[in-house]
């Protein structure tokens, strides 16, 4: 730990899904899409390469103006970062005080107590209920402000705009952050109230529902003082803008709209059919509409699985902690994919 | 101000070289390469489309084998980050404590008391000697580390290896981060040093010396203690690797060293004349090894002529600051680009 500053020192690494390279696996554990990005997005790219010898624009102006554009809001409604864990993280910084603690689910995206404790943000957890859903009842406490994805993760499950709204009128003046990174696949988005909510701030990622988890953008949708919130904070201590060619790729998906619709769509079907698969087996699988099930074995150690299946070629993520010991949480592949998921759990459940 | 943290609140955006888009300029303002990228990051982006759906490598291993294969140290010797700012903010709070002060220059990158400030650091600067030099001398005190860029911005004048020596020395278990943004055009790196000084961290971009501005990558090279402390950081609270375009288009760049030695030695030429063709015209020119000239009109206001050649279409950068506000940093681009400089030098001059 030489040369380490007590603050790095002091640090717990974040723990991602593997990445293995040993051999070649049917890769279900980190929520990627798997069918190809747009193909408009080759053209795209190959005009952005001759503007690499000049900086980015700072905010990435032309790809807010294609997400406002996609999404029917204002242009000054958007704000672009490298990935949705960016944008997260200067929310974070720009609307949490230590006064009062930051709410979120007990089961949730591992990365917020990262940020809370990275900012000094006090924090409390809301238990998910016994069916493993938001209950917005318990959010209704003094708080200097809420966050959770919709749909959460690793449930999958959805929370309706009616609930959110309570939970936007109870905390007028504090941000409300919804993290909209699986919302493509069946749930019912409020990008709807920004208009009506100031407080609320929608984060998304192109990474999930649109096929560029390797192209690290990210974005959220709020009112105008909000995105002046995060502008501030980006310009304040970070000078790393979206580069030019993820800017432009990200800018052609935003609006290839049509095609992305059909690709998530063909997500939920598969994932429909994957849960009565293995609502036959005997799983518990939960209520999902993101692009992953959250799906516990009958009779059987879901962490034996996770090993047998990782024997069997198939990676799928698992989470050794109470609750969510009992579950695997398995990305929605191609139906291709989860047939041969299927075809495993039946050599190995016998 | 509504909404906004009290963290928030008191931060200070960062004011950018300008970016106007009312006319075409020669942009002579961020120290950006004239010439395009190298010709093999067309092929090397395209072949990187088809992994876009899925997460980039966290570490960018390949791009940081490339690197250590063309500075000719180990692989495990290389830290990447979305551009040097990034791999500055992490080597900030990966190896500067609080007890003692971080030293850097009073005339320096304007960003280090911003990370100084973000992480609670505190800061002593050390005076520029009178011809504009950094004195080693000024070092010789209790830190917690030191940092200034070599060649130093925005004077240019570069700090010979064996100076750097003594630092390194002087503060043993200390990081000391030189910062090589401008070193290939004409200075001498201290990379030969990291095997014999574990203190030592180069910090370098392909923004200016690879025509990389717009793909926002940079990196650290260092021995494996302090690439560690490094990965420790980023992997604590930021899960935004380079993107795979931005990795595959400076990977490329990396291997294709006799491209940008040409180019790069061509800017050094460029700059020469130039510097010459000032001085002819009476200007003080600090001695630059960087792509940028610190230049001083005799007998007529800096900030006078930074506004006249704005009229003329030129942007250059001023720095409206004690012992700076008598200069213009010019960036070097083609010969073409500074005679058209040095022609409305002449018209405004008269």
């Amino acid at each position: 730990m030489e040369y380490l500053s007590r603050r790095a020192a002091n640090l717990t690494p974040y723990t991602a899904g593997e990445q293995p390279k040993d051999k070649k696996y049917v890769k279900l554990n980190t929520n990627e899409n798997p069918y190809p990005p747009s193909p408009k997005i080759r053209p795209a790219v190959l005009s952005a390469l001759p503007g690499l010898p000049l900086y980015p624009d700072p905010e990435a102006q032309d790809l807010c103006a294609a997400i406002a554009e996609a999404e029917h809001v204002g242009a000054d409604c958007v704000f672009c970062g490298n990935g949705s864990d960016e944008v997260l993280s200067f929310a974070f910084c720009a609307f949490f005080d230590g006064d009062l603690p930051l709410l979120f689910p007990d089961i949730t995206y591992s990365f917020y107590p990262v940020f809370a404790e990275f900012y000094g943000i006090p924090v409390k957890t809301v238990p998910l209920d016994r069916n493993f859903e938001i209950d917005v009842k318990g959010y209704f406490q003094p708080a200097c402000g809420v966050v959770f994805p919709n749909p959460n993760a690793p449930t999958g499950i959805c929370l309706s705009p009616q609930k959110i709204r309570r939970l936007l009128e109870y905390h007028p003046g504090r941000a409300v952050i919804i993290d909209e990174a699986y919302i493509a696949f069946g749930g019912e988005s409020v990008v709807g109230l920004v208009g009506r909510y100031p407080n609320l701030l929608v984060v998304r990622t192109f990474s999930k529902s649109h096929s560029l988890a390797g192209g690290r953008v990210g974005y959220a949708i709020g009112q105008p003082p909000l995105i002046r919130g995060l502008l501030r904070v980006k310009n304040s201590f970070n000078s790393y803008p979206v580069d030019r060619i993820a800017a432009a790729a990200a800018r052609a998906a935003a609006l290839d709209t049509g095609y992305y619709a059909k690709i998530d769509a063909k997500i939920a079907e598969t994932r429909e059919k994957f849960s009565a698969e293995l609502k036959k087996r005997g799983f518990q699988v939960l209520p999902s509409k993101a692009n992953f099930v959250f799906a516990s074995p009958a009779g059987f150690s879901a962490k034996t699985l996770f090993l047998k299946l990782r024997e069997h070629g198939i990676l799928v993520r698992y989470f050794d902690k109470p609750r969510t010991d009992r579950f695997l949480r398995i990305t929605i592949g191609t139906d291709a994919m989860m047939e041969k998921v299927l075809k495993a759990i039946d050599d190995i459940l016998g």
